[in-house]
C-alpha cells in the first residue's frame, strides 16, 4: 500500500539479541492502531561494500503523516525507542509519503 | 506483499536531475516482469542527524530470490545501473526475504 512510510535501517551492536528487539517491535505495532502494516528483513548475503555494515531493515506504513505523528508520540513508542536506541551501532531513518509506481497484483 | 525485497537508499549528487533517474527507473520496472511492485519516496522533513544525508528510498519486491537474481542480470538493469551509479553520492543496498508482521488491510 502507499501511505506514509517509516523506514529504519540499522546495524545492531554485537551483543544484542535481535529476537528480543523483534518481540518488542511486534508488540509495538500490535498495540498501536496507527501502524497499518509492518515488515522487516535481514540482509544475509548482500555485498558488504554495498550494505555498509547495515543488516536489518524495518518498514512501517501509516495511512498518512498524521498517523505517523501519532505513532511517534505514542507512549509505547517513546518507551520502545529508549530501549531500541541502546541496541544500535548505526542507524538511518527515512520518513516519506510513498509513491507507488508498480503495484503488487 | 512479502516476497524478496531490494531496498536502495541514496543521496544523489548535487547536479543530478532526479526526475530523469525516476523516468529510467519507471521504464526499468515496467520492462522487467520479475519486478512485482515498486515504490519510492523522498524524505523531505526527517531529522538530518537521523537520515545522515540520505534523501531517497527505493523499494522493489520480487516473488522470490530467483526473481531478484533474474532482475539483477537483466540487460536493462545492467544498463540502468551504469547510469545510476554515476548519479550517486552515497548508497546503501539491502536485499532480504521480507517478514510480514502486520499486513495492510
Amino acid at each position: 500500500m502507499a501511505g506514509f512510510k517509516h523506514l529504519v535501517i540499522v546495524k545492531f551492536k554485537e551483543d544484542v539479541v535481535v529476537e528480543d528487539i523483534l518481540k518488542g517491535m511486534q508488540k509495538l505495532v500490535s498495540d498501536i492502531d496507527a501502524v497499518k502494516s509492518f515488515e522487516w528483513g535481514q540482509d544475509i548475503e548482500g555485498e558488504e561494500m554495498l550494505r555498509q555494515g547495515f543488516t536489518h531493515a524495518f518498514l512501517m506504513t501509516f495511512e498518512d503523516k498524521q498517523g505517523y505523528t501519532a505513532f511517534v508520540g505514542h507512549p509505547c513508542h517513546v518507551e520502545f525507542s529508549a530501549t531500541f536506541s541502546t541496541a544500535i551501532d548505526k542507524i538511518v531513518l527515512l520518513d516519506f509519503p510513498s509513491v507507488v509506481v508498480k503495484a503488487a497484483t
